[in-house]
């Protein structure tokens, strides 16, 4: 359940080498790296192809068809942070558009991540401030109730406490609490580094089957092949 | 409900003028200027990303799975019109494709907004002619029982009257009824002479906490930070 | 209901002429060629614009959260075929990501079809391996049970035979069974043939109501055009 | 588009005799019997089975989570009449119970068609007060916004203009305009008439294809039977 | 893909002793049995609820909006058969309702199972006629184009060959194919023999963890208790 | 993120005398009690009409299409729980069924709450077991990965800590914190004596208008009755 009607303004981020560092590994490997947890739903989308980011999250609660509580997060916003918003109810309303992302930007902000709708997204895309949502919608909102900024929210099915990473590209977003940051970063660097040696053996044309040694526990569990 | 079998022939337009200069604001904005109505719901979605337009509403009711009235509704076409098509029940079936939009062109139409599906949009893009639509589907249509062209539809949620004005953009689909064009314009434009001073203090750092004056009625809310 | 455990080495595949050259003709007019069957539902959606392929069905069944079989699809790959990719419950996850990409590509596979999730988009649109799916997630999945490759399997709705053809592009994939590829060859060649002088027309100005003689029937239909 | 912040004191309702008449041939046969048109979207469930009734529409525009007009509206109920209540978006809260449920049926309500959520249904439907919904949600609204009521509103994909008919049961609802009230209540006894006699000869196992006279165009249209 | 305008007389059904007597197993036990396969998709329910059936499958393939094909297959059926409906597009219009239900228990029918819609469903209920859709809907259907009878066709996600059995109950519906019918109620019944005894041991108040001796492998797979 | 391959067996369960108590007053009203906060998303809906039970959350926190851990949580059930499952990713399989609810009653549990599906829900109906789910299947689960017992989960959009209380019934679940219990009873008490007095005013035709005085706030709003 949320708590309304608060800011905490002292947040413990994750270090900021190990949140920014996330970025270049993406989400995929970041969400295997952590033992496949911590993802988003699908349904969250870029809202243009091709940006990649990590940083530290500042979460936002909001009431639906209601935007008040971005303007009270946008003042506790640090460089390097990622805004997290979620809402008390499903709503597709444009919660977001392009001076919101201005003022985000000169703050500091590197994405919003929104369990809602957004706006103007041909601008945001122009100024290059990368979104996150559920939908995209020219529906506007009102200013009129308290949520929350900085408490744990539930955005997209997962729980996000403020100062976790958030890592997000064209596969999705992923969330790597903050305790599990400087771990998740080595398990990604160390799954990275397997990869490009087994890309290049894929290429050549060896098989999984047998790069992965897979022939025989396939043929344990039974597997037939039928000329 | 629907007349079936019938074509208006002669509706009254909103006035050229206003009708093409609401492009230019988008849908959004056009939305909070006319007091946040009027909107198509958000599964109204381009075939491509960046077309921006408006133009005056010609109507076509189709049946599910027969395009036979988008036919008639071409002759009705006049240049700056976007046309606004409806189905009596849902379908996602691809009713329009290069052809149709070939002779649409050829009318002078500037865009199709339909609450069912389209094809052929690869070749729609280079033609640079844009679609709103629910879907996209190779699934084609018969040509066998009537619609009609130039009722009062429902499309997407909203009511549209022949000669409404029709605003599209990235972020959706607006309709502004024909009564109300010159009013939404001058709102859209005063709203817009608004923004750019806004951008400008937003981008300098100064919160919208600040430049809206909130913080006062967010106290009285009963908001409370804690450090 | 399906076959699980077993692998069909020998599997008939269409003439790869004919395979090969319905690709130009693309998803619709192949629907339109075949009298409007054979499409897949309308969520299967290209990961990335403009890819426009055909080819001969390798198909593959999938547990849910489990991309065991992918591996043993791959070596049954030969260049022109097309990866058909079914699941024995709904399931989102990415199955399918740069790596096996990698490998189908070296094996010679032009594309996957897949009725479930995938991730790496962005690496996967560089690499121009195409991938119609019916979502994008970064889920990975893990190695643990037994499906099928070379069997019959329904994706996305659609009964797909190995050895059928599969024509994909952006409005869709659509399923030409083996032994209807020559008459789907031969009725697409002679839809297209007429399509340029349609267009021709159209673009003059002439109106389909005209070109196709509609008037007639929509009068005795019973059309009333009301001035 | 809607107008708002207006209540409409004098309607013109349907006749009552032909508006409480059409309830006892079900919304099917009355849909059928007005040409297959006038039917709202299969969303819309009733909250418990069993329910068939027909009246004169209210109607209220709402906003999203706030059911103050809902109070408006129940000053405008005569006896006789179905509420029809819209929202501006798309909304699931529970906007409706019973202490509403026991005021409007003292104005004399028959039934509530809402294109959004209610709550309280066991005590609605052990108040004997059928109601039709897109949702049911413990989720309660606000009473802070205008919206209108017997203003024309799209429910369920329908246009609804205050004084209508609305006939619903357990297989939908659907909206009979006053115009044609009369001709769809002859048309509904017509069609009533035929169904005993057709009933009785179908259960005696003469089939359709013979009642009907089906075989010869089955024919025509080329269907093959294979032994 | 399928094929259209034809109707097969001579169908194989599977043994009558064995499609009836799955009924009473229930299509959860029956899925079991099967190894997990066979099940359609989960938006299949009935439409009334605690009917259980079981019978060999006619099937009969619709076009969209269409239900002609209903009464050419009502001449199909025998007593002890499932009719299994599926339509060449996403439709949920209602194809079915009291006349062609009393037509179809004439013929002896068992059941309706149908990805689509159907109506008349509180007279169908005191019918005692049970079926199984993804839709109730008014809206009714023409008769106009060719569809198929007893072809396989692909229904809510599985393939249906005639004469397979079909397994309905409250749970959802399974297909068996009639070459494992033999086999499934064998399986199926061993299955049931276990149950009670288990069922005695939990209500005792034995858990599973001991029944099943999971204790063991759930340590092995790392399971920690922490007080 | 989640904790994975871990029971905590002590968790601090709200007082029994409270838990119990706020079934009486039903979700809605414990819901407006609170603030109008806790509601899971509108999706989770009973296996059958009217049931209404509360309780303290013991949580389960299970895998795709495994259901290993309801045995485990079996175990750590006390009377007067309610079980609330989550899955790590978006699932409908039937994970439940009358063997695992024979088990959950030997040891006390009131109810079952799963963001998946269950089956036996015929039986279950028979067993007076109240479940309240997002989908009911056949589809059956195996018994190999780990999660949890007893952390938060994020259940329906909602996090649930173990010990918290939950209210359920035909309106939907709701989750009050251990810390609010009693306020929470307090305030739905509260509600609940007033409704008793309303309720005959508006049975005699007060107007909620009057009631609640809200004649002259509407009119400050600016509503304009239009005779």
């Amino acid at each position: 359940m949320y708590e309304l009607g608060v800011v905490y303004r002292n947040i413990t981020r994750t270090d900021a080498a190990a949140a920014d560092a996330l970025a270049r590994f993406g989400s995929a490997t970041v969400h295997e790296a952590m033992g496949r947890v911590g993802l988003m739903k699908p349904y969250m989308r870029p809202i243009y192809a091709g940006a990649q980011v990590s940083g530290t999250a500042v979460t936002v609660l909001l009431q639906p068809g209601d935007n008040w509580m971005m303007h009270v997060a946008a003042e506790q916003i640090r460089p390097g942070d990622v805004v997290v918003a979620a809402v008390t109810a499903e709503c597709t309303d444009g919660y977001f558009g392009d001076l919101l992302a201005t003022s985000f930007m000169a703050r500091g902000a590197k994405a919003l991540v929104i369990d809602a709708g957004v706006r103007d997204v041909k601008t945001l895309h122009e100024m290059g401030f990368p979104v996150w949502s559920k939908a995209i919608s020219s529906k506007g909102t009102i200013k009129a109730t308290l949520g929350s900024v900085n408490v744990p929210v539930v955005c997209a099915g997962q729980l996000i406490t403020p100062g976790d990473v958030i890592v997000a590209d064209d596969d999705g977003v992923v969330c790597v609490p903050r305790a599990l940051a400087a771990k998740a970063l080595a398990a990604a660097t160390a799954r990275e580094a397997n990869e490009a040696e087994k890309r290049a053996k894929l290429a050549s044309g060896i098989l999984g089957l047998d790069m992965y040694k897979m022939r025989e526990p396939l043929e344990k569990a039974g597997l037939k092949y039928i000329d």
